[in-house]
C-alpha cells in the first residue's frame, strides 16, 4: 500500500478548499500528454500553471459526474488551452466526448478506463488507472464515506451495488482517490474502505437505512453549480 | 516523477485546514512500525484513527521545527499512545529524542535521515527517505515558496544556503513534501523547485532582498503556538 507507483507517470493531486474538492493531473512522463480530472473553476489558473510548469500537454478535462457542490473548470480550461476536449459520461451534460462503461482514454502510453458507478448521480463514473494501481472514485466512494443520494437521481441501493460490484472488486492495494474529502485525508485504498468504511462495509439494507437518515442540508452551491456544470462550467 | 514509489512503505499525507499544515505518516508495510511527521493538535484524533485503521505501531512523533503557526500534536499523541517518543532537532524544545545533522531513525526496515536546514528557524530539519525518493522539507522549502525569515532566529542568507546545499543537491526526481501549502498543492519535486521556485531559483542577493520585502503580518497563532511547542504541545 504505497502510493502512485509508476515511475513513468506524472501524478499531481490538487485541493480546492471551499468545496473540499480534489483535482488530479496525470501524464505520460515521456510524451508529456496529460489529463485533468474534476477541475474546479476557482482554481483553473493554478492548475494551468502546474500543467505549464511540468511542461505537459493537456488533452482531456474529465468530470466524474455533474457536480452539485462546485462549478467545473473544464469550460475555462478549454478556453485557456485550446484543443483540450471535455469528457463526461452523463448524456444530459454538454461535453466534447461522451464516454460509456468500459471505454478508455489514452494519453501517451498511459490509459484510464471508465467504470459506470451510478447512485450518487446516474452519470457517475469511476476512473481506473491500472499502471498506477489507482481508482478515482468521484463521489461514489469517499474516504470512510460516500456521496449523498438524496437529490440528482440519487439512489442508495444503486450506489451500494456500484461500489460493491465495480470498486470493491478491484485489488485491495489499489489507491482510492476521491473527488472530495472534508477531514484532510488525501487517499485511501480499496482494502481499507472494504474494511473500515462505516457505511459501505455494512449490509445493503443497513446502508440504505443509514443513507435515508443522514438529514443533510441543501448543498451550498447547488443552484449555481448544477446549471453551470450541465454546460461545462461556461454559461453564455 | 511519480510519487512515493516504494511498495513496502505505507504512506499517508494528511491536511489540517486552519493552519494549512501537512502531517505525514510513514510505516514499514511488513512490521507496521511507523513514524508521524508534524502532527497538529487539532487533528490528533483523526491521525490516531488512521494509524489504528492501518494497523500501525507508532514509534516516533517527529517535528521538523518549533512551529509558530500551530500547536504540535506530539504531546497529545504521546498521552494517547504511550510509548511513542517525540523527536526534534532544536535543543531549546522539550522532546524525548534530540537528533542532529546526519542522524537517522529506523522504523522496521525503513529509515529516515535528518539534514539540518536552518534559516526559517535555527532548529529546522529536512527529513529524507531515500527508498521513497522523498524529502519532507518542513518550512525550509515550500511549493514555489519558503518559510518566512523575519522572526524566530530567521535568517534568509542561511535559509538560501540550507536549501541550495542540502535540498537542491538531492536528485531532481525526489518528491518534495512541505509542512504547509496555502494553494491546495500537495507535493512538488526537487527539480521543479530548482527551476520554478520564484524565490529560491534566484541568486542569493536577490533572494535576501525578496525576503526582506515580504511585509508579512504577525502570525495568527504564534503567541499560543510557540510556548506550547517548546514543551511538545502540552502545557502543565
Amino acid at each position: 500500500m504505497a502510493h502512485v507507483c509508476d515511475p513513468t507517470l506524472v501524478f499531481r493531486q490538487l485541493f480546492e478548499k471551499v468545496s473540499s474538492t480534489y483535482t488530479y493531473v496525470l501524464a505520460d512522463a515521456n510524451t508529456r500528454e496529460a489529463i485533468i480530472i474534476d477541475p474546479v473553476i476557482e482554481t483553473v489558473d493554478r492548475d494551468i500553471k502546474v500543467i505549464n510548469d511540468l511542461n505537459l500537454k493537456l488533452l482531456y478535462a474529465v468530470n466524474t459526474h455533474v457536480h452539485a457542490d462546485h462549478v467545473t473548470g473544464s469550460g475555462q480550461i478549454k478556453q485557456k488551452l485550446p484543443g483540450v476536449k471535455s469528457v463526461i459520461f452523463d448524456m444530459n451534460a454538454k461535453a466534447d466526448i461522451y464516454i460509456k462503461e468500459g471505454d478508455s482514454l489514452q494519453f501517451g502510453s498511459k490509459k484510464i478506463e471508465f467504470l459506470s458507478t451510478p447512485g450518487h448521480t446516474n452519470g457517475c463514473v469511476s476512473i481506473v488507472c491500472h499502471t498506477a494501481k489507482s481508482v478515482f472514485t468521484g463521489d461514489a466512494l469517499l474516504i470512510r464515506g460516500c456521496g449523498r443520494t438524496d437529490f440528482q437521481q440519487g439512489n442508495s441501493a444503486l450506489l451500494y451495488d456500484s461500489v460493491h460490484s465495480k470498486i470493491f472488486t478491484l485489488p485491495d492495494d489499489y489507491v482510492v482517490f476521491p473527488a472530495h474529502d472534508y477531514t484532510g485525508q488525501t487517499n485511501s485504498s480499496v482494502g481499507e474502505e472494504k474494511k473500515h468504511n462505516p457505511r459501505l462495509s455494512k449490509a445493503k439494507e443497513e446502508f440504505i437505512k443509514i443513507m435515508a437518515n443522514l438529514n443533510l442540508p441543501y448543498p451550498a452551491q447547488i443552484d449555481r453549480a448544477l446549471p453551470a456544470n450541465l454546460v461545462c462550467g461556461i454559461q453564455n
